[in-house]
Protein backbone atom coordinates (compact mmCIF):
# COMPACT_ATOMS: atom_id res chain seq x y z
CA UNK A 1 0.00 0.00 0.00
CA UNK A 2 3.05 2.51 0.87
CA UNK A 3 4.66 1.63 -3.08
CA UNK A 4 0.98 1.72 -4.87
CA UNK A 5 -0.70 5.05 -3.07
CA UNK A 6 1.90 6.38 -1.40
CA UNK A 7 4.70 6.52 -3.27
CA UNK A 8 6.92 8.62 -6.20
CA UNK A 9 7.83 5.45 -7.88
CA UNK A 10 4.84 4.10 -8.51
CA UNK A 11 3.01 6.99 -9.42
CA UNK A 12 6.01 6.88 -12.02
CA UNK A 13 5.39 3.56 -13.08
CA UNK A 14 1.86 4.35 -13.36
CA UNK A 15 2.32 7.05 -15.76
CA UNK A 16 5.17 5.80 -17.97
CA UNK A 17 2.16 3.46 -19.13
CA UNK A 18 0.06 6.29 -19.68
CA UNK A 19 2.64 7.72 -21.62
CA UNK A 20 2.61 4.52 -23.92
CA UNK A 21 -0.95 3.64 -24.30
CA UNK A 22 -1.63 7.35 -25.47
CA UNK A 23 1.42 7.01 -28.07
CA UNK A 24 0.10 3.66 -29.30
CA UNK A 25 -3.23 4.63 -29.64
CA UNK A 26 -2.39 7.69 -31.20
CA UNK A 27 -0.46 5.39 -34.17
CA UNK A 28 -3.19 3.11 -34.54
CA UNK A 29 -5.82 5.55 -34.79
CA UNK A 30 -3.08 7.19 -38.27
CA UNK A 31 -3.04 3.86 -39.59
CA UNK A 32 -6.21 2.09 -38.90
CA UNK A 33 -4.96 -1.67 -38.30
CA UNK A 34 -7.01 -4.88 -39.04
CA UNK A 35 -7.74 -6.09 -36.30
CA UNK A 36 -9.03 -5.10 -32.87
CA UNK A 37 -6.75 -6.08 -30.04
CA UNK A 38 -9.50 -8.08 -28.27
CA UNK A 39 -9.42 -12.40 -28.82
CA UNK A 40 -11.98 -13.66 -31.06
CA UNK A 41 -13.86 -16.63 -29.29
CA UNK A 42 -11.58 -19.49 -29.44
CA UNK A 43 -8.66 -18.22 -29.68
CA UNK A 44 -5.86 -19.92 -27.72
CA UNK A 45 -2.73 -18.10 -26.24
CA UNK A 46 -0.61 -20.67 -28.42
CA UNK A 47 -2.66 -19.62 -31.85
CA UNK A 48 -3.76 -16.12 -30.98
CA UNK A 49 -7.07 -14.69 -33.42
CA UNK A 50 -8.58 -11.55 -32.81
CA UNK A 51 -11.86 -9.81 -34.00
CA UNK A 52 -11.55 -7.99 -36.80
CA UNK A 53 -11.82 -3.85 -37.00
CA UNK A 54 -13.68 -3.63 -40.38
CA UNK A 55 -14.90 0.13 -40.40
CA UNK A 56 -15.80 0.10 -37.03
CA UNK A 57 -15.08 3.20 -34.63
CA UNK A 58 -12.20 3.07 -32.46
CA UNK A 59 -12.32 2.49 -29.10
CA UNK A 60 -9.57 1.91 -25.93
CA UNK A 61 -11.27 -0.43 -22.61
CA UNK A 62 -10.21 -0.51 -19.37
CA UNK A 63 -10.90 -1.75 -16.11
CA UNK A 64 -11.82 0.55 -13.03
CA UNK A 65 -10.53 -0.43 -9.95
CA UNK A 66 -6.36 0.28 -9.59
CA UNK A 67 -6.20 0.64 -12.89
CA UNK A 68 -7.86 4.54 -13.76
CA UNK A 69 -9.12 4.94 -9.88
CA UNK A 70 -7.29 4.45 -6.93
CA UNK A 71 -9.70 3.38 -4.00
CA UNK A 72 -7.84 5.58 -1.31
CA UNK A 73 -11.11 5.26 0.52
CA UNK A 74 -11.79 1.57 0.82
CA UNK A 75 -7.96 1.28 1.12
CA UNK A 76 -7.03 3.54 3.82
CA UNK A 77 -9.96 1.77 6.11
CA UNK A 78 -8.43 -1.70 5.55
CA UNK A 79 -4.71 -0.09 5.94
CA UNK A 80 -6.25 1.02 9.49
CA UNK A 81 -7.42 -2.65 10.03
CA UNK A 82 -10.48 -3.21 8.22
CA UNK A 83 -11.17 -6.85 6.85
CA UNK A 84 -12.14 -7.14 3.54
CA UNK A 85 -15.89 -8.79 2.51
CA UNK A 86 -17.87 -8.97 -0.43
CA UNK A 87 -20.79 -6.86 1.64
CA UNK A 88 -18.20 -4.53 2.62
CA UNK A 89 -16.70 -3.68 -1.14
CA UNK A 90 -20.24 -3.96 -1.88
CA UNK A 91 -20.93 -0.47 0.57
CA UNK A 92 -17.60 1.08 -0.85
CA UNK A 93 -19.43 1.01 -4.34
CA UNK A 94 -22.58 2.51 -3.58
CA UNK A 95 -21.06 5.38 -1.13
CA UNK A 96 -17.38 5.84 -1.42
CA UNK A 97 -17.81 8.16 -4.82
CA UNK A 98 -16.35 10.82 -3.00
CA UNK A 99 -13.08 9.21 -1.99
CA UNK A 100 -11.32 7.32 -4.96
CA UNK A 101 -8.73 9.43 -7.27
CA UNK A 102 -7.55 9.07 -10.37
CA UNK A 103 -4.23 6.90 -10.94
CA UNK A 104 -1.63 9.03 -11.97
CA UNK A 105 -1.84 10.35 -15.17
CA UNK A 106 -5.05 8.45 -16.07
CA UNK A 107 -7.36 11.89 -16.51
CA UNK A 108 -5.09 13.40 -19.32
CA UNK A 109 -4.74 9.88 -21.32
CA UNK A 110 -8.05 9.43 -20.99
CA UNK A 111 -8.65 13.37 -22.12
CA UNK A 112 -6.02 12.43 -25.16
CA UNK A 113 -7.43 9.45 -26.37
CA UNK A 114 -11.06 11.38 -26.57
CA UNK A 115 -9.39 14.40 -28.43
CA UNK A 116 -8.31 11.38 -30.91
CA UNK A 117 -11.65 10.41 -31.44
CA UNK A 118 -10.97 7.15 -29.55
CA UNK A 119 -14.21 5.87 -27.18
CA UNK A 120 -13.31 5.09 -23.81
CA UNK A 121 -14.98 1.97 -22.63
CA UNK A 122 -15.47 0.96 -19.10
CA UNK A 123 -15.28 -2.77 -18.25
CA UNK A 124 -14.82 -3.42 -14.57
CA UNK A 125 -16.55 -6.27 -12.13
CA UNK A 126 -18.16 -4.25 -9.67
CA UNK A 127 -21.91 -4.83 -9.85
CA UNK A 128 -24.92 -3.94 -12.64
CA UNK A 129 -26.53 -2.84 -9.45
CA UNK A 130 -24.51 -0.36 -8.73
CA UNK A 131 -23.73 1.09 -11.72
CA UNK A 132 -25.20 4.53 -10.87
CA UNK A 133 -22.70 4.94 -8.13
CA UNK A 134 -20.15 3.81 -10.45
CA UNK A 135 -20.42 5.72 -12.75
CA UNK A 136 -20.88 8.91 -10.49
CA UNK A 137 -17.33 7.30 -9.10
CA UNK A 138 -15.82 7.67 -12.50
CA UNK A 139 -17.28 10.63 -13.55
CA UNK A 140 -16.69 12.48 -9.93
CA UNK A 141 -12.43 11.81 -10.40
CA UNK A 142 -12.90 13.91 -14.13
CA UNK A 143 -12.92 10.53 -15.79
CA UNK A 144 -16.07 10.33 -17.83
CA UNK A 145 -18.57 9.91 -19.50
CA UNK A 146 -19.30 6.40 -18.15
CA UNK A 147 -22.80 5.50 -19.52
CA UNK A 148 -24.10 2.11 -18.28
CA UNK A 149 -24.83 -0.27 -21.14
CA UNK A 150 -22.75 1.71 -23.73
CA UNK A 151 -19.12 2.88 -22.24
CA UNK A 152 -19.70 1.00 -18.82
CA UNK A 153 -19.71 -2.06 -18.53
CA UNK A 154 -20.25 -4.37 -15.27
CA UNK A 155 -20.45 -7.85 -13.42
CA UNK A 156 -23.76 -8.95 -13.68
CA UNK A 157 -24.50 -7.62 -16.98
CA UNK A 158 -24.83 -11.12 -17.90
CA UNK A 159 -24.71 -14.79 -16.68
CA UNK A 160 -20.61 -15.31 -16.78
CA UNK A 161 -19.86 -13.41 -13.35
CA UNK A 162 -16.61 -11.85 -13.37
CA UNK A 163 -15.06 -12.71 -16.50
CA UNK A 164 -14.65 -10.32 -18.62
CA UNK A 165 -14.52 -12.19 -22.52
CA UNK A 166 -18.12 -11.95 -22.75
CA UNK A 167 -18.21 -8.47 -22.44
CA UNK A 168 -15.22 -7.67 -24.44
CA UNK A 169 -16.86 -9.70 -27.03
CA UNK A 170 -19.77 -7.44 -27.53
CA UNK A 171 -18.12 -3.91 -27.30
CA UNK A 172 -15.58 -5.58 -30.18
CA UNK A 173 -18.35 -6.16 -32.10
CA UNK A 174 -19.62 -2.42 -31.98
CA UNK A 175 -15.78 -1.00 -31.96
CA UNK A 176 -12.68 -1.32 -33.11
CA UNK A 177 -10.34 -1.81 -29.87
CA UNK A 178 -7.24 -0.26 -29.79
CA UNK A 179 -6.36 -0.52 -26.83
CA UNK A 180 -7.44 -3.32 -23.25
CA UNK A 181 -6.19 -1.79 -20.08
CA UNK A 182 -6.03 -3.42 -16.18
CA UNK A 183 -4.16 -4.18 -13.57
CA UNK A 184 -4.64 -8.25 -13.49
CA UNK A 185 -4.64 -10.13 -16.72
CA UNK A 186 -8.11 -10.72 -16.57
CA UNK A 187 -8.63 -7.95 -18.34
CA UNK A 188 -6.91 -8.70 -20.81
CA UNK A 189 -8.71 -12.00 -21.47
CA UNK A 190 -9.90 -15.32 -19.33
CA UNK A 191 -7.72 -17.43 -20.39
CA UNK A 192 -4.78 -16.07 -18.38
CA UNK A 193 -6.82 -16.99 -15.59
CA UNK A 194 -7.78 -20.34 -16.41
CA UNK A 195 -4.27 -21.05 -15.72
CA UNK A 196 -3.57 -21.91 -11.74
CA UNK A 197 -0.58 -22.63 -11.40
CA UNK A 198 1.37 -19.56 -10.40
CA UNK A 199 4.81 -20.33 -12.10
CA UNK A 200 2.79 -21.89 -15.20
CA UNK A 201 0.98 -18.20 -14.90
CA UNK A 202 4.28 -16.34 -15.31
CA UNK A 203 5.02 -18.42 -18.09
CA UNK A 204 2.18 -18.10 -19.86
CA UNK A 205 3.02 -13.79 -20.62
CA UNK A 206 5.85 -15.10 -22.26
CA UNK A 207 4.05 -17.23 -24.55
CA UNK A 208 5.72 -16.08 -27.95
CA UNK A 209 2.68 -15.89 -29.57
CA UNK A 210 1.24 -13.16 -27.74
CA UNK A 211 4.51 -11.72 -26.15
CA UNK A 212 4.58 -8.47 -28.63
CA UNK A 213 1.07 -7.67 -27.11
CA UNK A 214 2.86 -6.27 -24.24
CA UNK A 215 2.53 -2.78 -24.41
CA UNK A 216 1.52 -2.88 -27.67
CA UNK A 217 -2.08 -2.74 -27.32
CA UNK A 218 -2.09 -4.78 -24.19
CA UNK A 219 -1.54 -3.06 -21.01
CA UNK A 220 -1.11 -3.50 -17.14
CA UNK A 221 -0.81 -1.05 -14.77
CA UNK A 222 1.12 -1.95 -11.26
CA UNK A 223 -0.92 -3.28 -8.19
CA UNK A 224 1.11 -5.45 -5.68
CA UNK A 225 -2.14 -4.52 -2.78
CA UNK A 226 -4.41 -7.26 -4.21
CA UNK A 227 -5.69 -9.77 -7.08
CA UNK A 228 -4.98 -12.62 -8.51
CA UNK A 229 -1.15 -11.48 -8.55
CA UNK A 230 -1.03 -11.94 -5.04
CA UNK A 231 -0.14 -15.34 -4.35
CA UNK A 232 2.01 -18.38 -4.27
CA UNK A 233 4.53 -19.88 -1.96
CA UNK A 234 8.30 -19.94 -1.41
CA UNK A 235 8.24 -22.45 -4.26
CA UNK A 236 6.18 -20.81 -6.73
CA UNK A 237 7.52 -17.17 -5.99
CA UNK A 238 11.46 -18.25 -6.26
CA UNK A 239 13.03 -21.05 -8.26
CA UNK A 240 14.45 -24.03 -6.64
CA UNK A 241 17.57 -23.14 -8.03
CA UNK A 242 18.16 -19.80 -7.19
CA UNK A 243 18.07 -20.28 -3.32
CA UNK A 244 20.63 -18.95 -1.20
CA UNK A 245 21.61 -18.71 2.47
CA UNK A 246 24.68 -16.70 4.07
CA UNK A 247 28.05 -18.71 4.39
CA UNK A 248 28.97 -21.32 7.48
CA UNK A 249 31.48 -19.14 8.83
CA UNK A 250 29.18 -16.23 9.56
CA UNK A 251 26.15 -18.18 10.63
CA UNK A 252 28.57 -20.24 12.88
CA UNK A 253 29.61 -16.82 14.16
CA UNK A 254 26.10 -16.05 14.64
CA UNK A 255 25.39 -19.03 16.77
CA UNK A 256 28.11 -17.90 19.07
CA UNK B 1 7.28 -9.89 -3.18
CA UNK B 2 4.38 -12.60 -4.08
CA UNK B 3 3.76 -9.73 -7.02
CA UNK B 4 7.48 -8.66 -7.61
CA UNK B 5 8.90 -12.29 -7.66
CA UNK B 6 6.34 -14.33 -8.88
CA UNK B 7 3.34 -12.84 -10.44
CA UNK B 8 2.83 -12.61 -14.43
CA UNK B 9 1.22 -9.20 -13.86
CA UNK B 10 4.69 -7.57 -12.45
CA UNK B 11 6.71 -9.47 -15.12
CA UNK B 12 4.10 -7.77 -17.48
CA UNK B 13 4.55 -4.32 -16.30
CA UNK B 14 8.38 -4.80 -16.53
CA UNK B 15 8.42 -6.22 -20.11
CA UNK B 16 5.89 -3.11 -20.68
CA UNK B 17 8.74 -0.76 -19.58
CA UNK B 18 11.86 -2.52 -21.64
CA UNK B 19 9.62 -2.20 -24.59
CA UNK B 20 8.64 1.26 -24.29
CA UNK B 21 12.50 2.38 -23.58
CA UNK B 22 13.75 0.54 -26.40
CA UNK B 23 11.37 2.07 -28.98
CA UNK B 24 12.29 5.22 -27.24
CA UNK B 25 16.19 4.81 -27.49
CA UNK B 26 15.33 3.71 -31.14
CA UNK B 27 14.15 6.72 -32.22
CA UNK B 28 16.68 8.86 -30.99
CA UNK B 29 19.66 6.90 -32.45
CA UNK B 30 17.68 7.52 -35.63
CA UNK B 31 17.50 11.79 -34.73
CA UNK B 32 20.45 12.35 -32.24
CA UNK B 33 19.08 14.74 -29.32
CA UNK B 34 21.10 18.25 -28.35
CA UNK B 35 20.88 16.50 -24.96
CA UNK B 36 21.69 13.50 -22.59
CA UNK B 37 18.44 12.75 -20.06
CA UNK B 38 21.27 13.55 -17.22
CA UNK B 39 20.55 16.68 -15.61
CA UNK B 40 23.59 19.40 -15.83
CA UNK B 41 25.13 20.23 -12.48
CA UNK B 42 22.86 23.00 -11.21
CA UNK B 43 19.68 21.69 -12.55
CA UNK B 44 16.60 21.97 -10.62
CA UNK B 45 13.21 19.78 -10.92
CA UNK B 46 11.24 23.39 -11.92
CA UNK B 47 14.67 24.66 -14.15
CA UNK B 48 15.90 21.74 -15.48
CA UNK B 49 18.94 21.52 -17.92
CA UNK B 50 20.87 19.02 -19.76
CA UNK B 51 24.47 17.64 -20.15
CA UNK B 52 24.96 17.99 -24.47
CA UNK B 53 25.20 15.44 -26.18
CA UNK B 54 27.54 17.18 -28.64
CA UNK B 55 29.20 14.02 -31.38
CA UNK B 56 29.35 11.46 -28.09
CA UNK B 57 28.76 8.00 -28.55
CA UNK B 58 25.41 7.14 -27.03
CA UNK B 59 24.65 5.40 -24.46
CA UNK B 60 21.58 3.62 -21.44
CA UNK B 61 22.28 3.73 -17.93
CA UNK B 62 20.73 1.10 -15.54
CA UNK B 63 20.76 0.37 -12.48
CA UNK B 64 21.30 -2.93 -11.04
CA UNK B 65 19.33 -4.77 -8.57
CA UNK B 66 14.90 -4.94 -9.80
CA UNK B 67 16.33 -3.21 -12.77
CA UNK B 68 17.90 -5.45 -14.74
CA UNK B 69 18.45 -8.57 -11.79
CA UNK B 70 16.16 -9.97 -9.90
CA UNK B 71 17.48 -11.00 -6.75
CA UNK B 72 15.88 -14.41 -6.20
CA UNK B 73 18.43 -15.58 -3.73
CA UNK B 74 18.76 -12.77 -1.15
CA UNK B 75 14.85 -12.29 -1.33
CA UNK B 76 14.26 -15.83 -0.78
CA UNK B 77 16.16 -16.10 2.17
CA UNK B 78 14.56 -12.62 3.58
CA UNK B 79 11.27 -14.77 2.67
CA UNK B 80 12.17 -17.78 5.41
CA UNK B 81 13.09 -15.22 7.83
CA UNK B 82 16.39 -13.65 7.07
CA UNK B 83 16.82 -9.88 8.41
CA UNK B 84 18.69 -7.63 6.18
CA UNK B 85 21.63 -6.01 7.10
CA UNK B 86 24.56 -3.96 5.25
CA UNK B 87 26.89 -7.16 6.29
CA UNK B 88 24.76 -9.89 4.83
CA UNK B 89 23.95 -8.01 1.84
CA UNK B 90 27.92 -7.42 1.12
CA UNK B 91 27.98 -11.40 1.48
CA UNK B 92 25.57 -11.51 -1.15
CA UNK B 93 27.33 -9.64 -3.50
CA UNK B 94 29.89 -11.44 -3.38
CA UNK B 95 28.80 -15.00 -3.22
CA UNK B 96 24.92 -14.85 -4.91
CA UNK B 97 25.82 -14.14 -8.61
CA UNK B 98 24.32 -17.85 -9.38
CA UNK B 99 21.47 -17.12 -7.75
CA UNK B 100 20.14 -14.11 -9.79
CA UNK B 101 18.25 -14.03 -13.18
CA UNK B 102 17.14 -10.92 -15.58
CA UNK B 103 13.87 -8.97 -15.00
CA UNK B 104 11.48 -9.94 -17.55
CA UNK B 105 12.10 -8.77 -21.13
CA UNK B 106 15.93 -7.46 -19.74
CA UNK B 107 18.39 -9.65 -21.83
CA UNK B 108 16.47 -8.68 -25.21
CA UNK B 109 16.06 -5.20 -24.39
CA UNK B 110 19.93 -4.46 -23.56
CA UNK B 111 20.86 -7.02 -26.72
CA UNK B 112 18.61 -4.62 -29.07
CA UNK B 113 20.09 -1.38 -27.41
CA UNK B 114 23.73 -2.68 -28.09
CA UNK B 115 22.65 -3.68 -31.89
CA UNK B 116 21.68 -0.12 -32.13
CA UNK B 117 25.23 0.77 -31.19
CA UNK B 118 23.95 1.60 -27.97
CA UNK B 119 26.77 1.50 -24.91
CA UNK B 120 25.09 -0.30 -21.77
CA UNK B 121 26.50 1.18 -18.60
CA UNK B 122 25.47 -0.01 -15.39
CA UNK B 123 25.32 2.26 -12.44
CA UNK B 124 24.73 0.39 -8.83
CA UNK B 125 25.05 0.85 -4.90
CA UNK B 126 26.62 -2.37 -4.68
CA UNK B 127 30.27 -1.58 -3.57
CA UNK B 128 33.45 -1.01 -5.49
CA UNK B 129 35.39 -3.63 -3.66
CA UNK B 130 33.10 -6.64 -4.55
CA UNK B 131 33.25 -5.44 -8.35
CA UNK B 132 34.33 -8.41 -9.56
CA UNK B 133 31.39 -10.92 -7.96
CA UNK B 134 28.76 -8.26 -9.17
CA UNK B 135 30.57 -8.03 -12.86
CA UNK B 136 30.09 -12.22 -12.52
CA UNK B 137 26.72 -11.86 -11.14
CA UNK B 138 25.78 -9.44 -14.61
CA UNK B 139 27.71 -11.43 -17.11
CA UNK B 140 26.21 -14.79 -15.81
CA UNK B 141 22.55 -13.71 -16.00
CA UNK B 142 23.81 -13.07 -20.19
CA UNK B 143 23.61 -9.18 -19.47
CA UNK B 144 27.19 -8.45 -19.72
CA UNK B 145 29.71 -6.81 -20.47
CA UNK B 146 29.41 -5.20 -17.34
CA UNK B 147 33.49 -3.61 -17.09
CA UNK B 148 34.29 -1.73 -14.03
CA UNK B 149 35.05 1.86 -14.73
CA UNK B 150 34.17 1.58 -18.38
CA UNK B 151 30.49 0.09 -18.27
CA UNK B 152 30.19 -0.49 -14.63
CA UNK B 153 29.74 1.78 -11.77
CA UNK B 154 29.39 1.53 -8.15
CA UNK B 155 29.13 2.63 -4.65
CA UNK B 156 32.75 3.78 -3.65
CA UNK B 157 33.91 4.63 -6.89
CA UNK B 158 34.17 8.46 -5.79
CA UNK B 159 33.55 9.83 -2.15
CA UNK B 160 29.43 11.02 -2.54
CA UNK B 161 28.53 7.33 -1.00
CA UNK B 162 24.60 6.02 -2.00
CA UNK B 163 24.57 9.47 -4.47
CA UNK B 164 24.83 8.48 -8.08
CA UNK B 165 25.12 12.00 -9.66
CA UNK B 166 28.48 12.24 -9.60
CA UNK B 167 28.87 8.38 -11.41
CA UNK B 168 26.38 10.26 -14.21
CA UNK B 169 27.88 13.41 -14.59
CA UNK B 170 31.50 11.24 -15.34
CA UNK B 171 29.31 8.97 -17.49
CA UNK B 172 27.74 11.87 -19.48
CA UNK B 173 30.81 13.49 -20.21
CA UNK B 174 31.88 10.70 -22.28
CA UNK B 175 28.08 9.68 -23.57
CA UNK B 176 25.09 10.88 -25.56
CA UNK B 177 22.84 9.31 -22.45
CA UNK B 178 19.54 8.44 -24.36
CA UNK B 179 18.06 6.74 -21.11
CA UNK B 180 17.92 5.75 -17.77
CA UNK B 181 16.43 3.41 -16.04
CA UNK B 182 16.39 2.32 -12.27
CA UNK B 183 13.58 1.17 -9.89
CA UNK B 184 14.16 4.51 -7.77
CA UNK B 185 14.09 7.88 -7.93
CA UNK B 186 18.04 8.27 -7.20
CA UNK B 187 18.66 5.97 -10.23
CA UNK B 188 17.42 9.36 -12.24
CA UNK B 189 18.72 12.23 -10.33
CA UNK B 190 19.90 12.74 -5.93
CA UNK B 191 17.46 16.11 -6.85
CA UNK B 192 14.32 13.50 -6.33
CA UNK B 193 15.97 12.20 -2.65
CA UNK B 194 16.59 15.40 -1.14
CA UNK B 195 12.66 15.49 -0.49
CA UNK B 196 11.96 13.62 2.69
CA UNK B 197 8.20 13.92 3.04
CA UNK B 198 6.40 11.51 1.26
CA UNK B 199 3.28 13.59 -0.07
CA UNK B 200 6.07 16.30 -1.46
CA UNK B 201 7.97 13.14 -3.43
CA UNK B 202 4.79 11.79 -4.97
CA UNK B 203 3.93 15.12 -6.09
CA UNK B 204 7.72 16.24 -7.35
CA UNK B 205 7.74 13.57 -10.19
CA UNK B 206 4.69 15.96 -11.37
CA UNK B 207 6.57 18.73 -12.22
CA UNK B 208 5.49 20.82 -15.06
CA UNK B 209 8.94 20.92 -16.50
CA UNK B 210 10.05 17.30 -15.59
CA UNK B 211 6.67 14.93 -15.85
CA UNK B 212 7.21 14.79 -20.04
CA UNK B 213 10.29 12.75 -19.25
CA UNK B 214 8.72 9.91 -17.82
CA UNK B 215 8.37 7.26 -20.43
CA UNK B 216 10.39 9.30 -22.65
CA UNK B 217 14.21 8.97 -21.52
CA UNK B 218 13.28 8.69 -18.02
CA UNK B 219 11.93 5.00 -17.22
CA UNK B 220 11.48 3.36 -13.89
CA UNK B 221 10.46 -0.26 -13.24
CA UNK B 222 8.75 -1.82 -10.83
CA UNK B 223 9.64 -2.65 -7.04
CA UNK B 224 7.05 -3.13 -4.42
CA UNK B 225 9.26 -5.11 -2.18
CA UNK B 226 12.47 -2.54 -0.68
CA UNK B 227 13.66 1.28 -0.84
CA UNK B 228 12.41 4.71 -0.35
CA UNK B 229 9.68 3.89 -1.76
CA UNK B 230 8.32 1.99 1.28
CA UNK B 231 7.60 4.53 3.26
CA UNK B 232 5.21 6.38 4.86
CA UNK B 233 1.98 6.14 7.72
CA UNK B 234 -1.53 6.94 7.20
CA UNK B 235 -1.53 10.40 6.10
CA UNK B 236 1.70 9.85 4.18
CA UNK B 237 0.10 7.77 2.03
CA UNK B 238 -3.77 8.24 2.28
CA UNK B 239 -5.11 11.60 1.60
CA UNK B 240 -7.20 13.06 4.23
CA UNK B 241 -9.86 14.12 1.98
CA UNK B 242 -10.05 10.69 0.73
CA UNK B 243 -10.99 8.78 3.65
CA UNK B 244 -13.95 6.27 4.46
CA UNK B 245 -15.66 3.95 6.64
CA UNK B 246 -18.66 1.44 6.65
CA UNK B 247 -21.62 3.15 7.80
CA UNK B 248 -22.91 6.70 6.94
CA UNK B 249 -22.06 8.39 10.33
CA UNK B 250 -19.08 6.87 10.53
CA UNK B 251 -18.25 7.72 7.20
CA UNK B 252 -18.58 10.98 7.72
CA UNK B 253 -16.58 11.26 10.87
CA UNK B 254 -13.79 9.52 9.33
CA UNK B 255 -14.14 12.03 6.19
CA UNK B 256 -14.27 14.91 9.25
Amino acid sequence: MQYLYGSAEAAVVTRQNWDALVDHVGAKVRQRPADSVILADGATLQAPRYVPCGGKPFAAVFDVDETVLLNYGFESWQAAGGAYSPERWSEWERTGAADVAPTPGAKAALDALRGMGVTVIFNTNRHAGNAAATAQAIEGAGLGPAEHGTTLFLQGDDDTGGHKDARRARIASRYCVLALGGDQLGDISDLFNAIDDVRDRRAAIGSPAIVGNWGEGWFLFPNPVYGPSIKGGMDDVFPADKRWAPGGATAEAANG
